[in-house]
């Protein structure tokens, strides 16, 4: 009679399960990372942070010299508690068999080589880079991120939608936008004026790749009540930066029968409900990163939990601003200009020493769209900062007076021919309605601590680099 | 003392808690839906398909003439059990404000009037269409089967990856593309010979929309083990069907480790586990679409739940289809070409009766990545037929073998130069790896039974439509 084997899909599973099968014979498979004394090979499949000890005796002896780093294994074999310290269970080999392998020459060439390569380095390779501890530790991380995001909304009862990524406008009407075209590069149809003729274009006009999902967003929650979008947005800005990505992911939600502090309020439970989920799930993955990176996590997330986010009027943080007469800022700030980041740094880090709303903001920088307040001199603006990274939300109220959005759509010299129909919420059954947006690559970079925004994300794009 | 008044965020969580509510006062808001003998106001917010009866007395009467059906409302009134047969509650109004009005002769011009539209019209007015029954309960469903997707793969421990939207290849080898490019398209730069000068373009190179984010996903895969993408993708095809749009979204589930068998086993267990937490969680909303569009859904969605999906080798089905002498096919079939969408209706509808998994596909007309058979003249492919809908999920089991893979690509005159990383996954450590695609409107579709792909989409692109 053939023995059972149980097999594992996952070494997670191996060992959330092992309890059960102590003395027994299981099958698991995965990529060695390490070799000890000729007598454990060390494996992971990417399923978790740890590792797998594989014990083997004399008899795989042969076998052990094709064995190096990177070469994908199955292992037959009995599962057992483990005397060593660092795991609870390995297993006793029987049965070794090699899946893929490639040469230590070959080896030497990859980042899979075990040393502590650099970002940068990593990033050269990004195709592989799933395979280190440290990029999938930030991909699991990552992951659970996002599903605690859809958790979120689904459980607050906010519809997903799908918001379009090729349009025909620039909802804030500022940004770079990347156009979309069918068109043959080297014949471009041009009219008797000697104009574009996008008419001829594949949708019949010039398109662009989506800024943001807001403007539909705001038609599905006039509608639909309580929506959010989480889908890819793009810029091309030529910034090559710590905080900048040509294509990013964003999360936009919005709310009808809602004003400027329930989307705070709002902003706020979603942002600690993330942090709570992702410490509860990813504990593992950021205690490895705290202590590879050397940077502190917990404690910042901590105290985001612990908090209540401040919140202070854009006229009240230039009143603190201007009254430091000990703080030298690169920028002198003035009421009417937008914060630089160093205001915010001061203020989010120095000042209140936690994450701060700032709303109302004067009218004359923000967009379009947001709600003019009794004053006429600010909308119903709300961004929060966190400290050491800054703003991570922008969100506010948005005008719902048809009469008024007009008005400031005419003043602006915006293009009411591709606006018409936003207008348009505003004239069958308007609503006050507010929402914001939260950056998906921003807020993976502040839970977990890293630097540069390219290493949070599997396939970079910014200006000269689309590879993989 | 001032009362306390409980607010609702929504009709969906009013219904959900009214015992615990009768005989107090609550607010609520919502747009209005019908009127009836000018004592109901019947409201709608979106969070549900359900409706909110609303009774008013006399002192309304003066208000009642400002009210017509689409203005929205805020109610505050006493929660009472209905007498009525359609409804379980009732709120008997102390007060009404009216929030966002407008004109009778508006509601002329909009879908919002209450009559039955064509899905036509209420594409013309998209942005509007949310608003309606039917549309608001497709995209609750919609939402529904996004989550319960993530879900599934959250539980399977399979990591969500977000793949890049701007590449800078075709990974079908075969579909039409959208170039991005940041180029003013009047004064494309060319080089001394004519040609377009790609490396000035803003990613130093041309650049397209993804089709599919397989290829980075068999990356991911390989270091993660198990991930899954669910993400926008392209057609720059000029096809206006029923079936097809430019944009759409797609899920595309890799795993390392695996082989085609688990790959099917895997395929049926998602779209049960997905039909069955639609059932239960969109029962209200697939019931209204049954009885509105006099449509078979449960039915067909329990069959789907019930049987085990039939698997055929390709050759055997070719047998099946030529050994029906008395079909009359319009398209004859013969071994090693493509089955048309005729011969896979017969195999699923009236010869199987039952969704059906063909695998094995000729080695010709499959792409690329997929892997050969120890026959050499097929391949580890799998599509998945569903009666009346077709094609609905394709996937195969990926060439692992590096050698195998590169004569392939050379033997098809792929770019190499844009396919080495994928080759190279091969190189340091490979493992047999199996995946598959699932168009998410489509299988939309398939469960609310709606004719036109166009219906199942916030916002559809396809040629010549980009609006709003």
């Amino acid at each position: 009679m053939k023995k059972k084997i149980k097999c594992f899909n996952s070494i997670k599973e191996l060992i959330f399960n092992y309890k059960f099968f102590i003395s027994k014979e299981i099958k698991i498979k995965g990529w060695v990372k390490h070799f000890r004394y000729n007598c454990f090979i060390i494996i992971n499949d990417g399923s978790t942070i740890n590792n797998l000890q594989i014990f083997i005796d004399k008899k795989f002896y042969s076998l052990v010299k094709k064995i190096n780093i990177g070469i994908s294994i199955e292992v037959i074999g009995v599962l057992v508690l483990s005397q060593g310290k660092e795991q609870n269970i390995e297993i006793y080999a029987n049965k070794i068999k090699i899946i893929g392998k490639f040469s230590p020459e070959e080896l030497q060439k990859t980042i899979l080589q075990p040393k502590t390569h650099s970002f940068k380095k990593l990033r050269e390779q990004a195709y592989l880079r799933f395979r280190t501890s440290i990029f999938s530790s930030i991909l699991r991380i990552r992951h659970n991120i996002s599903f605690s995001i859809h958790k979120f909304f689904f459980q607050k009862n906010f519809m997903y939608i799908n918001t379009p990524i090729i349009t025909t406008y620039d909802s804030e009407g500022a940004g770079e936008m990347f156009r979309v075209t069918n068109f043959d590069l080297k014949k471009i149809p041009l009219n008797e004026k000697g104009e574009l003729n996008n008419n001829l274009d594949f949708f019949g006009t010039s398109t662009y790749l989506t800024v943001s999902g807001q403007l539909q967003g705001e038609a599905a929650a006039s509608g639909l009540g309580k929506i959010y979008t989480f889908g890819p947005t793009f810029r091309a800005e030529k910034s090559n930066t710590f905080r900048h990505l040509s294509e990013f992911w964003m999360i936009e939600p919005e709310m009808s029968f809602s004003k400027l502090v329930h989307n705070m309020n709002f902003a706020e439970k979603l942002l600690k409900y993330v942090i709570k989920f992702v410490i509860n799930n990813s504990y593992e993955d950021l205690f490895f990163l705290e202590k590879k990176n050397k940077r502190k996590i917990f404690k910042r997330l901590n105290n985001v939990l612990e908090s209540s986010f401040e919140r202070i009027s854009y006229t009240n943080a230039i009143k603190i601003l201007k009254s430091r007469k000990k703080v030298e800022f690169l920028q002198s700030i003035n009421w009417g200009e937008d914060l630089k980041s160093e205001h915010e740094k001061f203020l989010a880090e120095n000042y209140f020493n936690n994450p701060i709303i700032i709303y109302n903001y004067p009218l004359k920088i923000k967009p379009f769209y947001m709600r003019i307040n009794n004053d006429n001199k600010t909308v119903a603006a709300m961004d929060i900062i966190f400290p050491y990274i800054g703003e991570i939300i922008g969100g506010s109220q948005r005008e719902e007076r048809y009469n008024v959005l007009l008005k400031r759509i005419l003043e602006l010299n915006l293009n009411i021919k591709s606006l018409w129909w936003y207008l348009n919420i505003r004239r069958f059954g308007s609503v006050p309605h507010s929402g914001f947006g939260l950056g998906f690559e921003r807020l993976i970079q502040y839970i977990t601590n890293i630097d540069n925004i390219k290493d949070v994300i599997p396939f970079p794009r910014y200006p000269n680099h689309a590879y993989f």
